[in-house]
């Protein structure tokens, strides 16, 4: 039965990247919405991966999500990341709503295969909440929202204007005076959708509101969706440098020439490239060997619910961290240096093999290694775990 | 006198750089040809920086060649490599050619501006070239011709179909039978056209070939024009770094935000960032001091002429492939790290800040820098200088 | 009965760990051998630890000999190495020999604690053997022969002059004409007694001969000793490294003045300070991570005995290596970057600081990181497993 | 007569490197007082090499001191930082004493070829001077004062204890009350004897105090004593390292044996040897083109005297700390990779190699790069110079 679940996903998610595959490379030089390979997860039913089984659900874990998504991310890095993010907002219900909502949206999403987008960001000011009489009223533009485009449901948040916090909420994307931006532009994860979302007078119901915990650093398992947040970024960019590795080594198999002054008979009996291809895998099995880890202890710390001490969320954050900077500084240098041991026309515009390095380039400002270092220092030097933010 | 050519030359720079940067990143998406630039480049005098004063040039040494070219490669490293590639041409006159066809094709270089572009590579098997009753014909395709498209005078090479060697010759580039492949695609340098050129039963005088020293080995100043050319590269690549590194100072200090745990009041008060750009710098002017050295070299070495010795040839080509190291693992190293100290917004199309990782990473690429290590772990360890070859 | 085993051990280990750990620093001054050490273990019973239980002994896998090993090298780094190669020759005999002599040698090794020590090495030449009437007559000096000095059994190896290849046994390490060179006198791992054996017409008994299974490569599970001996040596440098980047947490956080232009009040709240240990910390943990997984496959590996395939050997194999290179280049940062976040006072005798770097510097050199490197590309590029020898 | 002067200093400087490379590593073995080699500088009369020819001297400048400080630092990187050590006290009588004072010391140097030392810290609290009738009476201990054992005249500087300053003075070392601690105990740079004098009622004569000018950050000319303390640090390490790698090179060369699974048929071919000599080289490179222009730079700086601006000695600490982070980097590398290169048997104690990296790693905590790469952050991001300070 497990085994059979198990082999029906790989099949599912086989087919999925397959067909990615052959147009990833055209659709990162287009942008825009995925629109085609959106509808494909749609219908592959692979968006009720975490419901429950009695749902109609896989009932999977973070495990699970998280190698699909690297799964995705070496042939696709944009559309992996936008999976890995639908489940971050499914997620966001179970962190703040009621029992009842949890009940209600996965069902939903169950039933219609609804893709979630992201327009949550509780530092955001820009967004704000006036209580109206059956519910309330957004106004304002949110930033960096990923697969806010194309999808049914978007989780939102909004400074209330009262001043009493933060308003979390789940509206249906089509909801009137929701403007989707299309103006994500960045040079690197080009197919996330990652642009703005403008409210202009959404009316919010009550029923909609997430609010049976706070979405504040005080509510301690709510700030887990850092950690799934985090360990969703590490899988887009290993699965990415995963990809770039494998496609690097089947250029120098096939195409790549000896060097004029190596006096090697084949690129592949090149001592160098061997040198480089050898250096690259120890740095690629370093961060899967973390990323086993930090996956492990993040199912873990998400089945600890409500019951989740500072320690245990400081254990995960910890070793979520020490896997993103394996990953991170590995996915930065894998992407660039490929192109050392694939030669000079592995540069043209047919391979686009460029993309690998902008998507990491980009991916990786999500937000600053240099303190997820400094985050590690401060604990093994001096006993602290991370500060509590969206970040860390 | 001096100083006042000095400044004039300065100017004329300033000028023309200040121009390009208006157009630089669109010019990077676009590709194709700089035609405006190139003709700006014709109409400042620039072309004849180093044909004699006599005859109306500015009687400059290479390194003012390759002071001007990274200047150029600051903000547009494909137009840059252009001008630096059009005295590599010129200069193949003095390396192949009779003192009456330097004086020749010199004199009409500057009296009309003419910019020259590259169809040579003696090592390529791919154009023949036949004799016929007062010349030859050539026939075949030849890629990686840079600034052959929109040149006025173009350097090509041949195999001699009767096994003698190589032909050498300077013909009009709008000679019949020269077809221009405006095929350039990759996704560095993008406006430097180094495409291919197809030759379909192209007619050379003999007063065209270029035959008073043999484009082989065993004629070593003629070899000099590797250096020349790797000069050249380092020089594209050098000021490309410094461009990248300039505009990401600058963005640290306009517009990068303080980290949210950072704790400082702003960007460049982070001491990350401040540690970043200060290891940077001392790259930078490594390689700077480096180049200084292999600069001097390089104008004594060429003013040596036939009387080189291989050992003179020997200590120059150490002293550009040391330069060469440094320059590139800076340029890989600036143009991607920089991100890091400016942050995610910085990934917007509107600044097109990975276009400076493009070029060098394309750039980069000409001939291996493993072999570069390789062949200076010979000097020093073997006392070898590098194997002479059209690339060390 | 398992946790009461294993809290024994622990135990154990902790008891001797402390009591090495007074006299580690002023024993590593002096050199020569750790008699009192050795006597110490021998003690303990720990040299059992791989004996089943039906002989007394506790049945332990590799996985704990190992554990212990890094323990004990996180404080003494030659002990761990004598400690780790006791089992490595122990387990040549159920490589080589018969059943009936792993019944004898694993009962006298019990009953009596015996210490035993290598002077083992296939591929050395310079110990011969020559048939006598009940045995052979060895004659020769053999070098690196970690722990052969103060031992019990020796086990060792001699190219039978017959030219039939190579002669495994083991002897009482007192047998006349046995002459242990106590020359031993790297910078370090100064207490490993590394140094030579001469062989002066020592008589070795056919009982003592281990003949059951050829010392080559065509027996296939013989050669699971490099892995055994590997993963000892990655051990000791991983505990090595541990041990050094524990000391010096203590040492800036107790010693450590803050930098007079650092304008922070103490040690551990420099940011530098913090970015260094944060970065080694991933590092360390990356080690960890890969040595957790590679230790896995030696068990199973090594559970395999003669149904060993050459993908079995050679997936180990490659575990084993990319454990090493990142150990490798942990355990050489960490010792040698450490003292920036300690400052110049830590440089004093009264520490004996540098005494981790000359550890694994020396020990590093066992057999070339670069061809670890080189075999791992050979493996991901070309498909091959590294070509196997007594290193890899 | 340059020419002359210039051989005549290359054959002294030849003939004592000779000398002391045949004992270097058995001296630093020993640590304590380098006496011999001290009394053949004395003989060698380089002590005189800044002194003004027509007091007898050489008349040399620093870029001179700093060229012999960094031959002698090839073989013996502890007399190294003597001689050049002696050069700064000297230097200080220039910084902060009369032109009567400059004058007097400097024939008193010249014609007893007297060496000094250093006990010079003003920032150093644990020395007090109290007023007495015809001079100063000193007390306290100080560390860190190189050069101090076997000298004959001693820098000294003491915090007044009624609060009005710093004095400094220059005494014979004899004086009565000098107590010289022989207690230096570092791992490295051994015969520097860089451990403490204890003061007890030290008199200092009024004409001994160094007061024409203030030893504090507000005279700037007095400052630049950092400037030089710094240069010669920098070519006593860049000497130590170019010092090790010739020796590695050597050993590669003679002594080391292709590795099993090389293939190649010496050491001298394997293609990672080569490589990493190469990237080697290229480090030992940068770091000279860069001390090439701090050395040109603090010899115009110094020539500035009290019309120094602060323009001008930033413009001079930022060259230096650019090439002391080259310097330093390059010479923690060299020190410790080539052993790569050389393989296990280089850590024989019969070549004491280990030596150069303590040597570098105990003279590179003088004060902490990082540091020195914020400064340079400071100084490119942020247009400041480095904080006036002992260091920077």
């Amino acid at each position: 039965m497990l085994v059979e679940k198990a082999q029906k996903l790989q099949d599912i998610v086989k087919s999925l990247t397959e067909e990615f595959a052959k147009t990833a490379s055209e659709r990162d030089k287009r942008g825009g919405t995925a629109k085609e390979e959106r509808d494909l997860i749609r219908h592959s039913g692979l968006l009720r991966l975490t419901a429950p089984e009695q749902y109609g659900g896989y009932g999977e874990n973070w495990k699970r999500v998280l190698h699909i998504t690297r799964e995705m991310a070496k042939v696709d890095s944009s559309v992996a990341h936008l999976f890995g993010y639908h489940f971050l907002c499914l997620a966001s219900v179970e962190l703040y709503g009621t029992p009842e909502q949890v009940d209600y949206f996965t069902k939903e999403t169950v039933e219609n295969n609804y893709f979630w987008g992201n327009a949550f960001n509780p530092l955001d000011t820009h967004v704000t909440a006036t209580k109206g009489d059956n519910g309330w009223v957004i106004n304002g533009k949110k930033s960096f929202c990923s697969g806010a485009v194309d999808s049914d449901r978007l989780l939102i948040s909004a400074q209330k204007d009262d001043g009493s916090g933060v308003l979390v909420a789940v509206i249906p994307t089509n909801r009137g005076g929701v403007l989707l931006g299309h103006d994500w532009d960045s040079f690197g994860q080009r197919q996330t959708d990652s642009g703005s979302v403008t409210f202009e007078q959404v009316i919010v119901h009550d029923a909609e509101v997430l609010d049976a915990y706070e979405a504040t650093d005080s509510n301690l398992f709510a700030t887990v969706r850092t950690h799934i947040a985090q360990s969703i970024l590490i899988h887009v960019l290993l699965g990415t440098a995963e990809g770039a590795f494998e496609v690097a080594k089947d250029y120098t198999k096939t195409k790549t020439r000896p060097w004029v002054t190596s006096h090697v008979d084949a690129a592949i009996n090149d001592p160098y490239n061997i040198y480089h291809y050898g250096d690259l895998f120890v740095k690629l099995k370093a961060a899967d060997a973390l990323v086993h880890i930090s996956n492990e202890l993040l199912d873990n710390t998400w089945a600890l619910k409500t019951s989740i001490t500072e320690e245990q969320r400081g254990e995960c954050s910890i070793a979520i961290a020490t896997a993103k900077v394996q990953v991170v500084q590995t996915a930065l240098d894998v992407t660039s240096r490929v192109f050392q041991m694939m030669g000079a026309r592995a540069t043209s515009a047919q391979y686009n093999f460029d993309r690998y390095w902008r998507n990491v380039r980009t991916h990786t400002l999500h937000d600053p290694i240099d303190y997820k270092i400094r985050d590690l220092g401060q604990y093994t030097l001096n006993n602290q775990y991370p500060e509590i933010s969206a970040y860390s």
